[in-house]
């Protein structure tokens, strides 16, 4: 897989692997029948190490799935050392059924993987409000432990795989001054995907050694700069989870504010925010990519009018149709950041400023054209003051996107 | 004009009437050449009793276009006597430019209305980023103070359309305990609306009379249950304006606290709610309208989740497409409502209950796919608690409204 992307360059120490797990990690991938389709969907994840440190992060949505809540409450989540994940099925607005069916899911996770049951995380993406059929999982559990292999990551990334078009696996060395490591992922998601709702899943392992506060540090850091400055649609899921995992297998410790922990951050970045990209281009119907940078003022409203231009339907069907619109953008920003007018912003689109200190200015209006016909788009934003910055990177709104989820899917 | 919305419905008391404004006040429609069609794009509208008491509300938004920034520095909003508006140019991020230009239309109108210039309102809505060409402004407003007439009403509307498809305004009698008055509004809003970003606006004009602080007290509530609760596409306008004019002309004096307030009130409350849904209806690319009402909870709370279901692109596209997609309900609640899980929540669509306590419950898939292929479509969410409740009205997401939106256009 070659990832090209203006925004997300691979630091030097980092070089492309052709895939496989980082030492001490087995996976596999297996088809229960979940999908329709028959094509595999039920992912079984180990690590070998007993010393494996892991952090996790999840949705923060009011409405949880089943295997969400159980996973938060019922697992250490920071020595998390199987994962069993399904699609087909999200497990979620089941009821209490929903949560036993998640804690059946776990407890054949930690036979399979020989750990105690505290030790296994569970995920499930796919439809909605459909009682899982745990007998189905349970025998591809079965299936998958047979199956584990240290190249299995492939076939792992396979069987998470919803609507997904694009391929969203990563297998990174990573040179550190201490030693080199290897850096794994996979992931799933296409924006809240039909039939119903759906999700975004990601499972890093890695073979350094980190202490559980530094996974949870590092993940927490890098999660907010991919998957938390992605939109497609805006909309956040009941069951989105990402977990890191780390073996130590390959006995590099990284120890914290060390060169080592900065360098091993930076691959960690690189990883996710390529992972995330791909979400983004693989969004429903997408077509061109934006990326929106607002600057200036404080650190919560240059977040909040990033999301609400990467959101806006105006500007993401401008996006669509190369239109270099940008009085939606000084729209989003002024609806993003009530009760401040007026407020003095700058745009610029493809470093062409067309807006300054609140008003449009004359620009070359075909350059400018030209430049919002690529596969991607940046804008900038200015706001007054200094200091803060944030980016989201969103997808375009098309007839595609609408077509696929206008379809009658309940 | 017949309307019809099983959501809005006439009091007793209020009789539809054919047209004219209520006593004391004089309207007029011109072409002045910012519409490039040549169609009618500038509204002049006058009360001619100088004990007139008014009210105003405008947009929230940090980036505030010259009319808004102009009328709210340089007009006294409680004895407003005159408004000039225009279509085809928003003055909006126009710098001190824009604001010198709404304060030559501001001087311009105070002439042609003979009153002082502190007491006329200015608004427009159209394109943004180009500069007011207010020698055709002032050539407008010369030409409309001729044609001002009590019976101007529907010129003063079609002089502020854009691309408004459906006619929005109304002439209401209003039979009050201490006699009839009379109720008349023009408005205009379809979305944001190309060529780049727009606006609605709404002039309310009454006979009866009212003290600016009840003016004021009626307005905002009403204000709050009808635009404030409408989502084309989810995106609030640098232009927005709602103006209330009482003349006081036919001597029925609404008198704080009574029973004449109450029904005045209820009439209002009917002419905006009618004018909102009408723009919902006209929405850009709209098939069908949905209506959302959340309950339980706070107040907060209960606004939230509703505007968040009515912004959903997944929502809307399911209601487009007549797919009683419950999930998308409960995945746009749950985003709405972060960190509060689980939360145990109800939905119904149609009277069908779909999802109880947060599970999904065995429904008859037949009836509601019926219910749901109609014109309008109601779903009810509840949350745990109880006391408060919001309803937001919206459009559905259709290929129209992205092929409107993905136009080169700027």
């Amino acid at each position: 897989m070659s990832f090209e992307s203006r925004w997300v360059q691979a630091p030097e120490h980092v070089t492309e692997m052709p895939g496989g797990l980082p030492a001490g990690f087995r996976a596999a991938g297996a088809a229960c029948g979940l999908k329709l389709s028959g094509a595999p969907d039920l992912g079984l994840l180990v690590s070998d190490s007993p010393d494996t440190a892991s952090a996790a992060r999840f949705t923060r949505s009011g409405v949880l799935a089943a295997p969400v809540l159980l996973t938060q409450e019922r697992c250490r989540l920071d020595g998390i050392r199987a994962v069993v994940a399904n699609a087909g099925n999200a497990n979620a607005a089941t009821g209490r059924r929903g949560l036993e069916d998640a804690a059946r899911m776990q407890g054949a996770g930690a036979m399979a993987a020989g750990v105690l049951e505290d030790r296994v995380a569970v995920a499930s993406t796919g439809v909605i409000g459909v009682p899982l059929d745990t007998e189905k999982v349970v025998r591809g559990i079965s299936d998958a432990r047979r199956e584990l292999a240290a190249d299995g990551d492939a076939a792992f990334a396979e069987a998470i795989r919803t609507t997904d078009a694009i391929e969203k696996h990563a297998a990174l060395q990573v040179r550190l001054p201490s030693g080199t490591v290897r850096l794994c992922a996979q992931a799933k998601g296409a924006g809240m995907i039909s039939p119903a709702f759906a999700t975004m899943l990601c499972f890093v392992e890695t073979d350094a050694a980190l202490e559980p506060e530094t996974a949870d540090l590092l993940l927490g850091v890098c999660v907010k700069r991919s998957f938390d400055r992605i939109s497609v649609d805006g909309q956040l899921s009941t069951n989105d989870t990402a977990i890191l995992m780390a073996s130590g297998a390959s006995g590099v410790r990284i120890v914290p504010e060390s060169e080592d922990e900065l360098r091993f951050g930076e691959a960690l970045d690189y990883l996710l925010r390529r992972l995330a990209v791909l979400m983004v281009r693989d969004g429903e119907g997408a077509g061109r990519v934006g990326r929106v940078v607002v600057h200036g003022g404080v650190e919560e409203a240059v977040v909040r009018a990033a999301r609400a231009v990467a959101d806006s339907p105006l500007v993401k069907a401008a996006l669509h149709g190369g239109d270099p619109n940008w009085g939606r953008i000084a729209q989003a920003v002024g609806a993003a950041l009530r009760d401040l007018a007026p407020l003095p912003i700058d745009i610029w689109i493809e470093d062409v400023q067309v807006c300054r200190a609140g008003a449009g200015m004359p620009f070359d209006e075909a350059a400018l054209a030209g430049a919002v016909a690529g596969d991607e788009v940046e804008y900038v934003v200015g706001l007054p003051g200094e200091g803060a910055e944030a980016e989201v990177i969103f997808s375009d709104l098309s007839h595609r996107y609408v077509t696929i989820n206008a379809e009658y899917t309940t």
